[in-house]
């Protein structure tokens, strides 16, 4: 039924954390969100290298063959209960440690893995979102950019205001007022006919569909995509502006503030492409 | 005996918090160590205090009084097991909430109270510490600076580094090279006769101990305390460094990379202040 969940930790099913865990006290671990389709997941090879990226940046003992286990388990459950599509949440925390920052020198990580059954998936593009503008920036952090940690205050606060004001998602900014994305995807603007899309070398998440956009679905589709430094008077200037997450692929803006945009064939052009994928 | 520990989740002795938890996925919330005396937690209102602009910037329910509700019966309960010093952390999480980031609109915080005996506390000011350079720096967020919030990957990774160079602390940098705390402490110069400490009002935590000599124990002793933007030139001119936190109040900095330091007069005097507060 959609709406069911079920959750695994370490492999078990279990809706209780062991305590302590590094993941709470300090954010200190990764997740991946995965789309599931009648239990297989979409694209697992690009959230697997992204989580291995976070693994080598957080000095995580290397626990890929194990985070391979716990998926593919998962995956064999949710095939069995019959879930047509799903949401797969991978979280991968430090594990128990002593008191303090210090993470201990074996640490012994921890696998969390939180699926939820979405029924049917609608097999075409999302109406055109309503986005606002998140008061909140996102961090400089150079050291942590790209990567889905589990520190993400900031996409908190921003979904709490957009939601508040009874949008559909809101455009974040960085510290010094470039536009980077949206608080769950990453932003794509059209320009003279090319995609833009935000480097992420301060701040943001690599999303995976971003690259499939940037190394697939824009290149078979005869687009050029730049990662290019952007700004709200380029976003204004736009011809079209969409963004991309796991769940949802890509998803037009309809409008941001005061501008409004009627024409989405980009998008639908690299929506036909993901479906293709799909197909 | 030293090192026991407890813990408990919403009142109840536990070891297995409920899932979901939104302090876990997403670092949705805040903490705090208090130091205790047989039981009694140190300078409280101060810890309190910070707790409150914390939840007041997460747009968190008010949870005051039922922080203060599971911190009292903590306490009472480290009082019945006799535990002369004890460190005390009270996290407090949004608690459950549907899958991604927007918080549910009626949020129920998760106040979680781990416990940790430490025997005797030295009645004397800790050794000079060996104190590193970290090759991770803060991050600039101005929304969530001074705040003990969730997300504190940074923190881990600097504290990974000065263990594995078997140091005892590190100075973290902002994004600008500026100096700006310890990984677990503040970090005050001597310059003049004069303390220094810098302002964070672009990363950091505003600590409780950074408050009490700011505000009562330099004044109590004839010095003058500025909040200054302070540069690796400035410590090592400094004629004295020492850093402050809950745990060991003050503890001067011995060495840093090739610079040295003998005399520690400033950080004794402002720890037999300390020492008579709790007298």
């Amino acid at each position: 039924m959609s709406g069911d969940s079920a959750i695994w930790i370490d492999g078990a099913p279990s809706r209780a954390l062991p305590l302590p865990d590094r993941g709470l006290d300090f954010g200190d671990g990764l997740f991946e969100t995965l789309l599931l389709r009648g239990g297989e997941p979409l694209y697992p090879k690009l959230h697997l290298a992204r989580l291995q990226r976070g693994i080598r940046a957080l000095a995580f003992p290397d626990s890929h063959e194990m985070v391979c286990k716990r998926l593919d388990a998962a995956c064999a459950e949710i095939r069995a209960r019959g879930w047509r599509w799903s949401a797969l949440r991978l979280t991968l925390t430090r594990g128990a440690g002593p008191r303090g920052y210090a993470p201990p020198t074996a640490a012994v990580p921890r696998i969390i893995v939180a699926a939820t059954d979405l029924g049917e998936a609608p097999a075409h593009l999302a109406s055109p979102a309503a986005v606002g503008m998140a008061s909140v920036r996102w961090p400089t952090q150079p050291a942590l950019a790209g990567l889905k940690h589990l520190n993400r205050l900031e996409q908190v606060l921003a979904a709490r205001e957009y939601r508040q004001a009874g949008l559909d998602e809101a455009v974040m900014l960085d510290q010094r007022g470039g536009v980077v994305s949206v608080v769950a995807g990453n932003l794509f603007l059209v320009l003279n006919g090319q995609l833009l899309t935000a480097p992420l070398d301060s701040c943001g998440i690599a999303g995976t569909r971003r690259e499939l956009i940037m190394r697939r679905w824009a290149p078979a589709t005869g687009l050029t995509v730049r990662e290019a430094n952007l700004t709200m008077t380029l976003l204004e200037s736009a011809e079209e502006v969409f963004f991309s997450n796991s769940l949802l692929g890509l998803r037009p803006v309809g409008r941001c503030g005061k501008r409004a945009w009627r024409s989405h064939v980009t998008c639908e052009k690299l929506f036909r492409r993901y479906q293709d994928d799909l197909a």
